[in-house]
């Protein structure tokens, strides 16, 4: 492992601590690896420590380099200067990911609290999106964030179509952050049909980072810790995942739909499509179908895909292909 | 294990399958035990086999009598029958404790799609309410369930404060029953303050049940099978567990905070109290502290109890025993 | 789940309780499933209940059927009669496989404490092989198992090249059977060069069957628990798993090399093959190779296979083709 | 984490690398932390990468400071230098023990291949030996490691009582290093009582270091990881954990029995009493119980404490008491 320590911004004291790890070894097509570069949390008056090293190690452990920027806090938060941060940090990875073996396509950001703000904007808002956001018990509504950092927008509603797939943990009786920062944030990304997971813990308080018994001696619900390995195992189906070839493809898509592909496809939702009048025209025989006595369930109109339609009708191949070329070509918007 | 088949109502094809289990053994003050009641989801059409003994087995092994319940479906469906079947059900269950050695106290319920949403309405409108219940990708809203049952109720409109702790699970692409089911459901509960842990995985298909692979073979988020010993252990910490003395009390307190207690009290949330003029009144030494240099954060007084802010603000064993005979001084509502 | 109670011999009170599962339902080729056969422990004095039902629910859940035999104990006890009931057991159920759905060459035994010697013998000595065993703090050496039952044989010396992968697990201060029973085992497995797999935990008392909170407040070494999952994933190794063409074939052969093999070949380890003059005879080109700077690591002669040492000397494609067909003219012993 | 780089032989190329961790934090308490001191393998050629930072991440995770030694290889391999390197290196970490904050006296080694030799040896037979070890897939007999370096003892001989407990894993089918290299190791530690864990995964090449994916791209038995979080599991258990008071005692003792203490007493084994001619006297009133009808098991006089005697005979707190102080009256040897 390489350690590197870099100021990014000497005036607000903002740095990137880099872990590097060596490629190559017994994965001998492993030219380059996944990143994940950590915020740490302290509602933007520090950086706390719990939420640096000790969330590196198992990312580190997993095959990951990690990153660490401490950003703009106290005098220097004034928004978006800690955006700003993560910008320059983000964009100086992806500069020197030759340099460094970073997958470039393959960066993931995992902030806490005050810094999980951060990585919900960085995912929702910025310039240079991260491919995958980690958020842990993370502020979020403008309500909430106020008391901390007046200036900071509110992170649900920063949500826009272009937003990377967002992993969300939190425990259900933090007091300190309510979780309904967590559902406000799940249910934007819900809106705009962008992947998430999220595991809400039944009991524990604020600000338990990994959870591992070196950090803390609180009583919480101890399958908390899992969050770990879990979003260690969703980072690499969106991400893809080392394999003999290197770094695999991710094994789910990180759309859950095709709605925003150029054209019309398969993958596009059946609510979607008959929404689009040419759209509609291909689908037209689905009518004839549910008369025949299969009615499509309405309410899954919304999330079913019309592959998903056609094995429902039974349909063959020969008809699976018509429907994707009709709707291939047919331009999207 | 001792099997027993029960007829509920002949007419209407309803029946209850009992596995008990003996108590003794090893644990000799063991004289009773918590139970599961098994609702199978199948759209209200049919009980589906893949959500009866498959879901058994876990439960069984962590110790638990296990009730499978075949509810009324197909014509038999109209709303309130399924419910009425929960009812007749638990009330047996509840009425023979003694004799099949069940703790009448903890007897949780968990459904599954359209049994989720009989799981959520035992949960929140029933008369003899279960003490905990798993949801599993349940049908939630009128929008929905109205494909499957038109005369049946939107789940997460019934949420009220009397409703017990809720476990829920799902797939984020479930695209036969869309996760705002879940995700409606969850926000009901958090608007009324009820304990909730929440897991919804990335990936994968509707009625994955418990997702071991003698199952199915289709693809998803692996960690999705996780579900099954969460919810065991979520349920140790709502109920209680096995131990020395038999069962033991729950870790945590099933309310997540003391707002429906009979009197106000340190569990309390500062919210709550502010709005009572007695509570005020006890709390009137806060704003003193507060212009001290330790403003509580406004969001959280939400969620912040009387306990934690005396703790935020360095209170002595003395000032929390005022504060607390004072508090318990009033009467809630 | 359907439950069948079947009297083998009235006389010495012994009976086959079968667990069924149906086949079929999402897994559309799953025609038959592999099976358990469990033997509780009870020094031949009694079948332990905690060892029947409770170790049962774990491969119920993990698709398997589920036999569990009460040998004869007690005054029935005198050996052979508790192998003769094993033997009887295996003969049923094998011959009614086709009516049961069972998968007749994926039959395990697993056996704890007195039914962990039966188990063991099964495993060496018995004329109706199961398919692999697992063997839960057994009873081993004819020293220990004379303390129960005099006429017994030690199993570790019926140990022959026909047994079947074993699975042996224990805890090191077991005060009733000491760990040196599991050692022995182990040892005359390796001499037989037999596939196994073993756990034996620091700490615990006898008999903890699954260690579920349920079943003892006993204080030992939590991972012991892990002997059911990790023996659930071993038996999917050797016997095969569940898959989408029904059951799949085993990830890894169930021999750790070839030398019992009808000819010589590739997986056999390089010390057997040089035993024999024809053998030596097509392996002397190593000697040049050995020569010219990559000298074999003389005591791993005896587990390395003919395969691993042409890769280690880089040998092409071409010459491991050569060595194979020669190696397979030889007629073996 | 700070990072140490420290020369400890120039001549022969021995260094140690130290990631210490700050104390302090939200455990108010924890003024030091346990230690792991790596020793890589490599055939005493080499010190392998995929044995050194690899193995550092998972125990930095746990809350361990971690130290890495790079010993004497190649030319500067001759018995005793890696030996030495580890008397330095141990000899260094407790003289700085206030100063980089580590508990001296819960200090492990944790070897791999040659470097699971060396770790043996210095379990067994060093000056300054560690208060635990692990042992991955380690070459331990004369044969074995002769073949990399002729002038290594048998570490299995070198074994004595003042060895401390060892965790020893490797796979069945490494066929570089045989398996029977682990089992001669374990039954020396059986016969010296010392406390031991094991775990031998059917599957497996050698040399997978933790068998995370981005280390190796082959086929193994896929619980054969679970032994990083075993062993941490097993450390907490003989070193102590973390807690609310910083270390907390050891969950078990870490003798098996009381055979070595400075007197007989009540965990001292039957047998081992038994040879003591005072000891027999004290124990003279149980062949009177035996012959009551509850004769003790003979096998088990080995491993059965004096305690468990009692227990099994139903004695009452008071003749527990009389016994262990006449036993505890009686010196050892």
């Amino acid at each position: 492992m390489n350690t590197e320590f870099i100021t990014l911004n000497e005036e607000r004291n903002v740095s990137l601590t880099a872990f590097l790890q060596p490629v190559g070894g017994r994965l001998k097509n492993l030219f380059q690896r996944p990143a994940v570069l950590i915020l740490p949390g302290g509602g933007y008056h520090v950086c706390a420590d719990s939420e640096t090293d000790p969330v590196a190690y198992p990312y580190l452990n997993a095959g990951y380099h990690v990153f660490i920027l401490r950003y703009s806090v106290m005098e220097h938060a004034a928004w978006p200067n800690p955006l700003n941060d993560y910008e320059q940090a983000i964009s100086m990875i992806r500069r020197r990911a030759e340099e460094w073996h970073v997958a470039a396509n393959r960066i993931a950001v995992i902030g806490f609290s005050a810094g999980g703000h951060l990585a919900a904007c960085a995912a929702a808002m910025s310039e240079n999106r991260p491919d995958a956001a980690i958020l842990g018990y993370p502020l979020i509504t403008a309500d909430s964030i106020h008391d901390y950092l007046p200036s900071a927008p509110d992170a649900a509603e920063a949500v826009d179509e272009k937003t990377c797939p967002c992993f969300i943990f939190a425990t259900r009786t933090d007091n300190q952050v309510p979780v309904e920062n967590s559902l406000r944030f799940i249910s934007a990304l819900e809106r705009f049909d962008i992947a998430f997971e999220t595991h809400i813990y039944a009991n524990g308080p604020h600000g338990l980072s990994t959870g591992v018994p070196s950090l803390t001696a609180e009583k919480f619900s101890g399958r908390y810790c899992s969050w770990v390995s879990d979003s260690i195992a969703w980072l690499n189906e969106v991400l893809g995942s080392f394999g003999p070839d290197g770094l695999s493809e991710p094994d789910f898509g990180i759309r859950i739909n095709g709605n925003y592909e150029e054209t019309l496809n398969l993958a596009s939702t059946l609510q979607y499509v008959m929404q689009n009048p040419q759209g509609r025209e291909v689908l037209s025989f689905f009518r004839r179908l549910e008369e025949n006595g299969r009615p499509l369930p309405a309410a899954a109109a919304k999330v079913m895909t019309i592959s998903s339609c056609l094995t429902y009708f039974g349909m063959g191949e020969e008809t699976v292909r018509k429907v994707e070329s009709e709707l291939k070509a047919i331009k999207n918007r």
